[in-house]
């Protein structure tokens, strides 16, 4: 039985600030519409892909930015993405920024989410953000902030897989794909598709000599993970100039062997499709990351019993 | 103070059955030399420096290539490189195949090691390497075999990391280059340049799809190690024919941002110079790699705990 998944990685240009939901899921109809037309089993839209990336501005309470957050997936204005996507059979994964309900304790929790919806338009699984970057404080220096660390918690789950697409599924969120541990944790579950979006400015404060990298940076982690791990990988931009921001876009569909097999050459929204055969998958994982005969987790101990640098 | 470490990567063509070792120190004692003339501190050999890549023989028993093992380091024929290395003021790292004295209950135990000696011409360290590639049995309808699952054991130590030519220098060897847990087992003890020596036929039987790909593979593991843990990357191979069997060349010499600062050109002897300067580590462990701020190690459980793949 084949096992060919065809993927269209579905790249966002800016969102603006006096964008409006509607204005942005008119967008992504119009993206999904277009998978359905190329034979998409499943279309991914990027990170926070309902609303501009709005950790560049600081606000001086943490709820400052709420009316950015979805309350419940699907919402009253993002439930026809996924009346859409069943009657078009037609899966996706799409990042929002998640408001939680209150706890037992009575807490709300914000996390940059994303969902994977299968071709019936029900829920899979939703994935939080494990590696959050950038700042907790307003560090006015900054020519515009990045303030992930204020806006969301950290993933309190990590990186699970799951069957879907007739495979084995996962996901993980922008800095994410930077992280080894993301790929071989789920490499360890046998993962054979990760679905990444992202929001990347060009320009990196803390070392700016990185900028010109930006493009580089991006594909090495995401190939090297590919192939690290035998899986197809899909890193999804929202990319282009947003709000005066310059972000990164070059969208870009990954083979097991690290190859690119489609890239975006646009800033805009684009989609760009692949036909992912899930038995490449074997090539890598069969031999040469064949983990259970090669692996030396017994040699491995400070990945996990370490945080930091501890030098000798 | 600076601390900008010359390194040269001394790359070799083939070594054929039928040289000695004296050929080929006479060799290395060139390229040190080389080295010395173009202000290295550290000139780097290959794995498996001073013969042939003899795993690529079966023999009946496993003791049937023992004279390609050395019983001592410095060893009579090989003193005159650490004697010279001493007179230039020049360290290096040198691959070998190590059989060791008897252990406690008589059993001489064999390695893929490679020692790092100092601008004084003392020994700073030995590893052994981690993950052996290959196959433990003949299996005579490959081209030639890659027995080194034979031939070596599996390191018991793992990646340390040492004081040495005024920085954190590490060690690892051919396969090792391809595993993350590789580069972050030492990132983990602030690495700043990883010295990796190979021998990487062209022709992967299992799998010949990904011949073509060796150059590809080798670089993109290479890099994003570096990268990820902010580290300069050395990678020196024994490349060209070497009794019929094509092996990869393009020793390089990677910068912490993962760029590619030197590389060979031919698949012969040949030396790649460059100043890596070690504050360049900072960029990058500082900001991005942040390990203290950004790792996630209480989500990472499964790169220690377990060994093979575990679908969900």
């Amino acid at each position: 039985m084949s096992r060919v998944i065809t993927v269209g990685a579905a790249q966002l240009g800016p969102i603006e600030a006096e964008h409006t939901r509607a204005d942005v899921i008119e967008r992504l109809l119009v993206l999904l519409r277009q998978g359905a037309e190329r034979g998409c089993d499943l279309v991914s839209f990027p990170e926070l892909a309902l609303t501009t990336f709005f950790p560049r501005w600081y606000t001086d309470t943490v709820d400052g930015h709420d009316h950015y957050f979805e309350t419940e997936m699907p919402g009253t204005e993002t439930k026809v993405l996924f009346d859409e996507a069943k009657a078009l059979g037609v899966g996706f994964n799409l990042g929002f920024a998640e408001l939680t309900p209150p706890d037992d304790d009575g807490v709300q929790h914000r996390y940059n989410t994303t969902i994977l919806v299968e071709r019936d338009g029900t829920e899979v699984t939703r994935f939080r953000k494990v590696h959050i970057p950038g700042h907790e404080a307003d560090e006015p220096w900054r020519p515009f902030q990045h303030l992930e660390r204020r806006y969301f918690e950290e993933s309190p789950e990590g990186f699970g897989v799951h069957r879907a697409f007739g495979g084995l599924v996962g996901l993980a969120t922008c800095n994410d794909r930077r992280w080894p541990e993301t790929y071989r944790e789920m490499g360890l579950q046998g993962v054979e598709l990760i679905l990444i979006g992202y929001n990347t400015p060009i320009h990196y404060a803390p070392d700016p000599g990185q900028n010109a990298l930006q493009g580089f940076h991006n594909q090495l982690c995401m190939q090297a993970g590919a192939y690290q791990n035998g899986t197809w990988v899909v890193g999804v931009a929202k990319g282009g100039t947003e709000c005066g921001v310059e972000s990164l876009a070059q969208s870009c569909i990954i083979a097991p062997s690290g190859q690119i097999v489609a890239q975006a050459t646009t800033c805009g929204d684009e989609l760009i499709v692949a036909a992912c055969d899930l038995d490449r998958c074997k090539d890598f994982k069969e031999t040469l990351f064949d983990f259970a005969r090669y692996r030396r987790p017994e040699l491995y101990g400070r990945i996990t019993g370490q945080k930091g640098v501890i030098e000798p």
